[in-house]
């Protein structure tokens, strides 16, 4: 193990505290969470859903790719949807592929953090759409947060695009999110 | 599952997104980090101090206890070490279970969340001293980038407090850490 | 005089500037008022009241416990209430007594300033519980503000606990903000 | 006593929480201290000041011009000496009186708030000059605490401008405060 | 050119990124925009206007006017209306002229720059109009920006001021804005 | 003129306001400028530069294009190098093409916008070629002023990548800001 190498690996997870969430801040919230405030999100949600769920499930799993969901973004950033459609199909998955291999390349790591992160981006074992669910989940949860506590009404928008959940207790969670939403009394 | 139940249980872990990590605040570092951002480079440490160690460890374990090891701190605040020592011995101890107990009480959580906090409190498992280790790294390592980033002079007392780390990796890190503090150029 | 003593205890005042309240960061207002700010907000209260009152009063007191009432903060932070529920009855008052005694003990400040203290938690003169009315004018005055300010709907959950005032002027005052707050009109 | 007029007047205090001190702020101190924690800090370094010297003060008058000493600036903002420099001699002194006037008139307290205003401007007592002594010992403390946790280089500035204390005691803390600032060791 | 000369010259615009528009932090606006950024957006309201006009327009004085009306703001700081009035008439103007020779004097660009911060003070030409035009609807749309994603209420205070614009072009803009702000959805 | 698809073009400038540089914010600057401060600073030492300079230039088109060079930042933000090194070769300058004719298109300006864009983007008339220098010139100084008021280390890097600067006097006023950064005094 060559010390050096891995606290560069180490401080490419602190670097998630100096990157802020953009959709939030391109509307206004002041202050918005950074990606590790979000990272945290997903994590403690992904480790309540797993055990409200009766699926059998690699919990460590689980919890390694909240973890890692969105390291990447340390080093590009949390670059909103808007420009990806303006760069070529797949730019983003293999930009992402390849800071990823940058961080994790050379160490002891490589392949189970690689071996996360191709299960993620494939999406297909349950306890990757696990986190995906766990990631929208503390978005709404979040997005209602900042409604209530600070009147922004440009967070509409987040409500608007919809998402199929693939855990019925994550939809459900979900459900209860939105009615709470929309039955909110006002100040 | 009452659902209403849970959106209360994941609004705790949401809560520690607004609970600001005390000790930089009180030593005027500007926009401090949260404790929602710090657990989360506890957890990132932790896992990759896990893969690095050769001992045979519960991932699923050390993660969890990684994610819920400042829950309480939504409902407590990040209370300095100086205020305990004003209490009666175990005081912080009994009010932190108390607290943990109102988080995940009358859910199917609670057993399993319950068992983590304690193994985490009593640090006796290897898992549960990883997760200690971690959690020093992750200050040290944010120490670091303070100092370098903000000039702050009274951070050094951070550096002054003895810490035996429970795993030789941890180790090995932290003197690197240490090393680079010392030897890093000025402006 | 020993000028290095002094200056302690003068450090002891301006790290109020560094301690926020934390009733107002827990949910969700940014960069909310420290205590300093929150001090000096009662002190001028308590000035303004002790002119409107019919009562004769020590207004050096009533200042000299405005200016001194959360200065342990500083040192313990602003721990919320929901935390002393959980601690020994009568450990906030044992915790706050011996670090104001760390404050101003060995300086020829010490008998006043313990002696204000002692009237203030006594809370039995009328200058002590002049203070406390201003302590709480001042919160209800801010919690107007950032209502206005931000939108905020959690902070309706401050008008919802009763507090029962010494002087009715500080009563006249406190129904007035309550009415406009209910009567202001909306964007 | 109308009370709708009353709360007008606190709110000018309250205001003050909203005006940014601009010297700091000017040299790129992040989240300078508002005016209010300033006003505090100045009523806190008084109290101490007035309890050191053996002069026979009125504590209520040192106390409540210390308060006031600033209350101007939430309607004027905290307008730079450079400011003043290009603006009619007096001119200044008139606006705040005017100011002073528009907070105060037709409430009850006007007689005493001008009268503690019009001695705090003409600084011949020994209450006036411990309160101007306060205020010098409170902007030094800050510089110095800002210089230690941001590494500013800019505040140099504010250390060159000669000022001499009315009271001993004041120019003891201040010799002392100086030399902390030259002998603080680098990290 | 005496390069130390520029660089002074240089830094007066700089030092608008360190100054605040005041109006907004005094009504609570968290973080508000700085002159600078708030100068951008007169400028490029500015180009877009001189382009939608059929008026023959030039636009390097357009330009240039709008990157210099606020200039001076960096040494006086953001001064609000409400102070200008206690100060004998003309006051502002003239400090405003003799800040505005400290920074350009002794350059070779002193006579142009003068040149045309008196062509806008004179507010006669159609470019200067053209820019008084574009400061107000800055101010407007950000009006709009702020009550939309902070719930301030108080910034109601901003469109009770009529204004009476020079171009039907701005005119048509600001009634549009107007319609806006009163018929948006609320959360 | 529509005036609805106008305010849409004007909140595309408005939208810097809320545009964080990404650079600062990596390296931890608490609350770094935005996009709409930085190009007030470009646009500003643009001004100044084509006064200092002696060759014929278009003065308005100058500004246009210092006006205009990050515009697409508002809907792209401001992704690091570091991410397009990741990206096919010219992805960034095909993605913001499109942004620019999706900000302008539809608008009677798009003739004039898209001409300065593509000028700018060509980099071979002595205009745009001062606006790339202004560009420069303003993150220099910018990086000296955060160097002087923050103390933070990380911004060294900004200083070691060469750039040539195409205006004799532009090269001199980087040469001496360079000087003022390695003989400034310390604290």
């Amino acid at each position: 193990m060559e010390v050096s190498r891995i606290i560069e690996l180490l401080m490419h997870g602190n670097q998630l505290k100096r990157t802020a969430r953009t959709g939030w801040g391109q509307r206004g919230v002041p202050l918005p969470e950074n990606v590790a405030a979000h990272s945290y999100g997903v994590a403690y949600v992904a480790l309540i859903l797993a055990q409200l769920s009766e699926r059998e499930l690699d919990l460590a799993a689980v919890l390694a790719m909240a973890i890692l969901h969105d390291l990447p973004e340390g080093t590009t950033t949390d670059i909103p949807p808007a420009v990806w459609r303006y760069l070529p199909k797949g730019a983003k998955a293999a930009a992402e592929w390849q800071v990823m291999e940058q961080i994790a390349g050379d160490t002891p790591l490589e392949p189970r953090v690689m071996g996360w992160w191709g299960e993620l981006r494939q999406n297909e074992s349950a306890e990757a759409q696990l986190v995906h669910d766990a990631d929208k989940l503390d978005q709404y949860l979040q997005a209602l947060v900042y409604e209530q506590q600070t009147g922004n009404r440009q967070l509409a928008e987040f409500w608007q695009r919809p998402y199929r959940f693939h855990f019925p207790e994550a939809q459900a969670i979900y459900d209860e999110i939105e009615r709470r939403r929309t039955t909110a009394p006002r100040v």
